[in-house]
Parts: structure tokens; C-alpha cells; sequence
């Protein structure tokens, strides 16, 4: 942020008064910029016990497996953000269902919300988002391959809950994986 | 949003190429700027079964009850803002413990992300946000004189579940309270 959004001067980063983070504040209207956290959406589509996956066709992670996942907007709760998104990056409805796992992605200034989903028929299709679209069997998942720690983190915690029979929900930190 | 924050020219409200929705867009740079809903974290902490309740020192519901919460910050946990929320606002340390509840308010951009808590040591005392900090049983709650439709549905959540013996996770949708 160089410059005051709301009157178009530059801005300076200072600590405001009764405040403990520096902000980016405006000298000229003093408007304070604050920047929080972002919300990451998404679900696990299941149909008949395999999970739909999306190769991503654009960066960052290009070329790598994901679920359908992407940025909260703004009038959607956080569920009609995961329908959303597996609608969008893979042309399926999907009912979502039980929370899953919350992800703080620290050094992406994002929290990532993700949930368990029904895809009730096998229909899907690739969009402008991804290269490829596909349902995996647990076996077949492939874990070496999977766009970012989160997307694992909560695969692997559905798989184990199912295996256990259990909808729990799962808080954990994770790390971007360095670029390729 | 007027000007854009990162070369300071006026921006356009359009929809950009492949997005579906109205952003500011700057026609000079080509920035996107993108507004997403922000994330209220907060606990209920109870201290020997009664819970800790602050009075607003500030607006909006200047004078009206709530359990510490207040917007996460970059590089924080949503729990580590709980505990920090309860530390600025009613000078408690908590144990952040299971979630409680997840409220969208729309018309606020906001997703409050509300936890269960121990306050270990009945000490906490009012902060520049606090008129008022008290502990209260469940049949001295003031529930007319709650700050927000969030925090009254959390406390109830709270309330119902462990009556119940439960440590269950709800989400609902929430309208602010009309201005007074």
C-alpha cells in the first residue's frame, strides 16, 4: 500500500494512538488501513467414497491436484462459498456438509475453512480453472502432487475420520510449500 | 475505496475480465482491489461456571454486554486473537478451548469465529474498551442489554450445550441490531 484509498495521498506505516500494530495511515484524511486475515473456502466433493480433485491451470501450483477451494466473497457464507467454488473450478453441485478443518496459512495472510461435501451424481467438468477434473478412490490420491499443505492436512484428516467413522473438525497451522 | 492504494489514481467499479463480480479496478496500474469479509474472534471464559461479560467503552452498542472478541490480525491464530481479545478488553488470561460457534454478519463483511474458554483465576479488571467487566451466572445473563445478535446466539449455544454435556460447533447467519 503506497497511497490513501480514500483521498489518494500517500500513506505512511505508523503505530495509531491506542493501537499495537503498525498500519498504514493516511496523514492528509487519517483514515487507518487495516489488513486482516482473508478467508479460503472449500470442500471435499465425495461421490459414492471418492473425492473430486482439480489439476490447477493457473498459478500459483500450476499443474498441481486441489479440491475446489478460493476466496470468500463478500454476501456468501462460508459454505455457499465452498458450493461456489466446486461449481466454478469444476462444474459439479455439491451439498456441503460438516466442517472439516480450519488452516491458518500464515505467510498467505489466509485462513482456509474447508468441509466435508456429497457430490450426489458424477458430473463435473473441467473450467477455466483447472486442467483436468477427476474423482480418486483414497488409494489413488496423489499425495505427492497435491497444490498445498492445507489441501493435504485436510484430506488426510478425511480419510482418517471416515475410516473411524467420525465427523470431527481439525485446527492446524501450515506453511506454503516453497515455489517450484 | 476512491483512489487506488498502490499507484494513488482514481479507480473504476467494473467487473473484470473472468470474474463475475464488481471490484475497483485501477485503469492506470491494472491493480484488482478485492474486498473479502473479515474474521471477528472471540471466547466465552468461564471461570467456575459463571462467564465473563464486558460492558462497551466504545461503539457501536456503546453500554451493552459482550464476551471479548475484535478483529483477527495478520500473523495470529483465530484462538491466539481469542486469548489476545480477552487480555486487551477485560485484562484475562484464558485457555482457549473448543469452537462454539461460526456467525455470518453480512452487512458487517464480518465471520465471527466464537471458542469456549477457562479463565483459571477469577482476575481481569476493566481496559480503555470496557466500562464494566464482570462474571455472571447463566440466570444473571443480561440478555436485553447484549451488545450484538452474535454473541447472544454464542452465550445461548453455550449455555444449551453444556446443560447438555456437549461441546458442539453451531453456525447461523446474523443481522446487526439496528443503531439505537
Amino acid at each position: 500500500m503506497n497511497f490513501c484509498s480514500h483521498c489518494g495521498n500517500p500513506v505512511e506505516l505508523r503505530v495509531p494512538p491506542g493501537d499495537h500494530l503498525p498500519r498504514f495511515v493516511c496523514p492528509h484524511c487519517g483514515t487507518i488501513h487495516y489488513e486482516n486475515p482473508k478467508i479460503i473456502a472449500g470442500c471435499v466433493p465425495d461421490h459414492e467414497g471418492r473425492v473430486l480433485l482439480c489439476r490447477r491451470a493457473i498459478e500459483p501450483r500450476l499443474g498441481y491436484w486441489t479440491f475446489p477451494a478460493g476466496f470468500m466473497e463478500l454476501g456468501e457464507s462460508v459454505q455457499q462459498a465452498a458450493a461456489r467454488e466446486s461449481l466454478e473450478e469444476a462444474q459439479a453441485h455439491v451439498r456441503v456438509g460438516s466442517l472439516l478443518a480450519i488452516v491458518l496459512v500464515r505467510e498467505a495472510k489466509q485462513v482456509h475453512m474447508f468441509f466435508r461435501a456429497i457430490l450426489p451424481k458424477a458430473e463435473f467438468d473441467v473450467a477455466p480453472e483447472s486442467l483436468e477434473v477427476a474423482l480418486f478412490a483414497e488409494d489413488d490420491i496423489p499425495w505427492t502432487e497435491i497444490a498445498f499443505p492445507s489441501i493435504e492436512f485436510a484430506l488426510r484428516m478425511y480419510f482418517s475420520d471416515r475410516a473411524a467413522g467420525r465427523e470431527d473438525h481439525h485446527f492446524t497451522t501450515a506453511e506454503r510449500r516453497p515455489r517450484m
